[in-house]
């Protein structure tokens, strides 16, 4: 990937983090940013545990649905998700350092399709795919 | 439905309730409970923002996932989400008071599906559906 | 509903019936349809089962997907599927006949969300959710 | 992957193929097939295009899920699909030589996910995520 791509997806992610109250607040770290890809990691803390004592499905799939955003947003072209789909594989426990990889699989017009996985250190906690529509406008102000 | 069956849902609810560090933590509420449906509230508060100003779908995820929790182990039998789908509508604002209705569509065996309907006052945000398995044991100590 | 939405139904139906070979091919009768709703039906031939000795999972999509097809057209604006999911519950079995009926579930800018529920005379079979998006144009010749 | 494991997956396929009416039916070719992953084409027909003159969507999946089904039956455990979620990214035209290539994603108990990819010659026609579920026994006779 050219250097430009990256700067711009570098830009785009800056951009997009500072408003991003959500993904700040839930201790994420964007640890990488690219082309149609992206990393964020966080850690499962005691507010995030549900009533069976794991790591509620919701913060699973915050941290999948932001590592989407940033790299589907990663082109500073504005997309928004339509229809995404998790499969819980096993559970993550308190404590947990998660890490979600996001890639582009396809694009079809307006319409992207992006994978991420997430793992914690003893393997794959979950898969999610997301549809993504990019909607006009630049992310980079 | 009879008492029963509404009185087991409601201990079912109790007893998960208490250990729902992650629900309790986003400011839902429980609204109803009954054989195989719930219905939770949220309201979007400014840590519930993304990049874009709007709620984050991990949020609006959240208290789907939560709804949904609480409505298949309403019969007093442990189940877990296995695969889930969400399709966001529109977008929801700062301030928006969330409504989630979960109910079941469909019982196979040990898997069941459930439909979760999002609200807020304008209309629908997003439609939820969620596959879970009963992993054996009861919810009520 | 209106008269008036009931005839254009009939009559997007009739125009997207006459070029269905797949539908006419597999042997399916469109059974009903109004504005955002369609009911088909189809029986399970020899041809039809898998190595399982059960109906093929793709007969029982294909039957869905047309029957949400043929409601997401019914208002004569020519709408595409995107992403859809279906959830397999209990196997259909030779000579069983298929009843797939199909309604709106939500309405987005172009995007619709439809269900469609496919039925044995024995119960449930799979439940079928589908995102369309509007192409532009009418159906209607 | 070992030679006991991929003449294991041809067995399990030679003993799924015999029954197969519906694949066979349909002018499918399994073109490969090792432990956890499977390569089938088919070339769209006449008989498979919807009213809108393009490959019904129903045919398309039907291809990605018999080559999930031979990829999650070839380790010689029975397995079925579950949820099964689709994207359709371009449309296939008639006389369109598809390939679907599917392989294993991940793996959690009895649950497996796999990802499927059908193109045709000018690209990505759509992919397909199956959830599948071992339900005992063996394949091989």
């Amino acid at each position: 990937m050219s250097d430009e791509g990256e700067l711009r997806a570098e830009r785009s992610a800056a951009a997009m983090w500072t408003g991003d109250a959500a993904s700040q607040g839930l201790g994420m770290v964007l640890e990488d940013v690219g082309p149609g890809v992206a990393r964020m990691a966080m850690t499962v803390e005691p507010r995030m545990l549900n009533g069976h004592g794991m790591c509620h499905g919701g913060f699973i799939f915050a941290l999948a649905d932001s590592t989407f955003a940033f790299a589907c947003n990663s082109r500073d072209q504005r997309a928004v998700a339509q229809t995404c789909t998790i499969t819980f594989l096993t559970p993550a426990q308190l404590g947990d350092r998660l890490t979600a990889t996001a890639r582009e699989v396809a694009v079809a017009g307006r319409s992207s399709l992006y994978d991420v996985r997430v793992e914690n250190p003893a393997g794959v906690v979950a898969e999610f795919r997301g549809q993504s529509r990019s909607i006009g406008g630049a992310v980079i102000a």
